[in-house]
């Protein structure tokens, strides 16, 4: 049996992963394509570490181009994570006509235009997967199985941490930090979680996924993004009260010719199937003008299930090689970029949940809703929570009609410096 | 540009959708995959026939020939559904030398056998995901993003119509006839709605994943089918105040070296994601000894979701189809039909869910639990319903601990001959 030799960049919890599967499961892969994909080589920074992992330590190499000249390794998979060394040996694999499967959703979201262009020109593969959402088939969903419809939006819950600390904060009465620290001790945040909890790993995936949506790179840079970090427990439970679950959402929608891309803490209306969605779990829903809504749900993140889209990927890869040229790839940037028309977050029109910390006397709402209404910003209902103080102020809730972003600023800023007002206004978007 | 032509077969509901699509679409797709896929013929019953669609009328024949012999005519696809002359259309395609997409889950369900390995052996393409789920990508998922994973199970939410039945049913408070009548009225059941409320129509699906899951073709005769049309709305509240809904399933699991293959309705509990399934949506939840628990949910039926489906494998016939020989290809049945070891319904343990309807006198739960007990049957709970008389019997609900189809039926059978028992039991099985 035609055995196809592939080279690992990495030998972290993904390329363990990637190890084992292959290991488990190589004579049901190979009964369904009929080759046999064999990794040759391994590159690893330490050779001398010591691995939980049961593995022939001639696998292993701490120079790069012992996989790279080797003429027999036709697939490369990139696990080792960041910008460089890995968009450089990304590049490198490509100029040695090397097809490439990466995890790495940094380099594609930060560096991607440099890497797809690179891709192209030299007519090779480049598989993605495993850089959004884990094991969820989310970028063959939209590469290949919506080939046909004009994508409206994306709504994703894409980053497990998050959505496992909202989830137990609120269901299990925990504060953000005691949720965090959980997290943390489970696995599921890293020491350091700034990347997830400011919304900046969903920022990344939500810029992959919008790129193969629409067309056009957009860079995590032109996310608007923000993270779940100030969220109160009080908050959560409020909306609760009110029918809504919150989630830290990310954002890609057309609409005409522009273009939203947004990440930032959402109220969900608690029968929407997002809503559904508990502790690390991910989804992604998507809508087409031809498919109408679709969700796909999953693991976004771990060993096994990360490690299932690689070896998706590198089937792939291994069928785009041995076709050798292509007559046609399914690229993900066909528009060229000044296309681009992002619509900024102040010119987008929400439903709003305001939580005002007022003192509490009389006439107080009455100076907060004139504030509003000078700004054009109607009240669908407001619920006072009078008896709830805390430093002597009172939580006052309030939901709105569909108001700009830009007019909501204004008058919150205008409001946080009445001096009947305690502390900032607590804002979140409402998801329709 | 270059142009790929299609011959479409029928130009009913999803024949139309597919033209429309193309129509509405071209550039989109022109522009990811370079090429132009053309529809050159369509084969109609009646040329005649009034449509409600602007197309050019020296498109259509009704001779088929005019397809099967034109040469410049890569791509077939087959949309008459039934199995004659859709599957003799098929094969002679195949034997033409051009690629086939369908989405007729009749024929693969019924027929698979013969057309797969004839597929095969003729080295061509067939695609089928407009054959499940509508648009929804579940054999693209289960093909390709999940080729490294042995599957554990399938559980689906397969059929709308009986999705959306039960949905109103117990949301809006209507019995099975009224329900349905309303699914007619919206065009969700038809006339003669037999084959989706008998679970004929999810028997034929869960035949069609169970032999792409498991490599083995298994015939839809050989699936265990429970339809919805005794399903009382009593049954449907009494499970909703036992933290249950009530949902068709179909069931595809392999355990050690035995296939369960099923359809009927089913008891989940209400924090299990298939409860947010409502109305007419299809779900499918899919575990892989990789990937976890994956979820894809969205329109199971419909002009345009099906159109989506067929779409995406018309460019993947595409694709197919100019690479000429593919060195492998990821054909559904990798093992010998003699290796299928069903395992009888009779021999799957489960919890269930009972309803008896009995005399109000002392000493009924007593006569019926006896007889449960020489069966082993172990009772988790009792809810005697007292004051709810309907022809001077009771309802007694009762849940069980896991227990064999066998002994159940054998011990129903015992209760229901009792003279204190009114009228025969009701079984449901439970999701655990």
């Amino acid at each position: 049996m035609k055995e196809v030799k592939i080279g690992l960049l990495g030998f972290g919890t993904v390329g363990t992963g990637v190890y084992e599967l292959l290991r488990k499961n190589i004579n049901l892969i190979e009964e369904k394509v009929g080759l046999r994909p064999v990794i040759k080589k391994i590159l690893v920074k330490n050779l001398n570490k010591k691995r939980n992992v049961i593995i022939d330590p001639h696998l292993f190499t701490n120079d790069i181009n012992e996989i790279l000249q080797d003429p027999e390794i036709s697939i490369i998979c990139e696990l080792i994570g960041g910008i460089e060394p890995a968009k450089d040996y990304i590049l490198k694999a490509f100029e040695k006509g090397k097809e490439v499967v990466t995890a790495n959703k940094a380099v594609l979201a930060l560096c991607g235009k440099e890497i797809w262009e690179n891709c192209t020109k030299r007519k090779r593969f480049l598989g993605f997967e495993a850089s959004v959402g884990g094991g969820i088939p989310v970028i063959k969903t939209l590469k290949e199985a919506l080939i046909g419809n004009e994508i409206n939006s994306i709504i994703g819950i894409v980053n497990g941490t998050t959505n496992y600390i909202l989830t137990r904060m609120l269901e299990n009465n925990l504060n953000f930090k005691e949720a965090l620290k959980e997290a943390q001790a489970k696995g599921y945040a890293e020491a350091d979680p700034s990347l997830d909890i400011k919304g900046i790993d969903s920022a990344h995936k939500i810029s992959i996924l919008a790129s193969l949506a629409f067309g056009i790179y957009i860079p995590a840079s032109e996310v608007y993004t923000e993270g779940i970090e100030e969220i109160e427990l009080m908050d959560l439970r409020f909306a609760k009260d009110l029918g809504y679950i919150v989630k830290l959402l990310a954002f890609a929608k057309k609409r005409k010719d522009k273009i939203e891309i947004r990440v930032h803490p959402t109220l969900i209306s608690e029968n929407h199937v997002l809503t559904s969605i508990r502790l690390n779990y991910n989804a992604f829903y998507i809508t087409g003008d031809f498919i109408g809504d679709v969700l796909i749900y999953g693991l976004g993140a771990g060993k096994e299930p990360t490690a299932s889209a690689v070896v998706s990927d590198i089937i792939d890869a291994i069928e785009y090689f041995y076709f050798g040229k292509r007559p046609f790839i399914r690229y993900p940037l066909t528009k060229n970029n000044h296309l681009i028309k992002l619509r900024p977050i102040e010119e987008v029109e929400f439903k709003y949940y305001f939580r005002f910390s007022a003192i509490d006397k009389p006439g107080v709402l009455s100076k907060i809703s004139g504030i509003l209404g000078k700004y054009n910003i109607s009240i669908a209902s407001v619920i006072q929570i009078g008896r709830q103080k805390r430093k002597g102020s009172v939580p006052i809730v309030m939901l709105t009609h569909e108001t700009k972003e830009k007019n909501v600023n204004k008058a919150l800023q205008e409001i946080n410096k009445l001096d009947v007002v305690t502390s900032p206004t607590k804002k979140f978007r409402i998801l329709d």
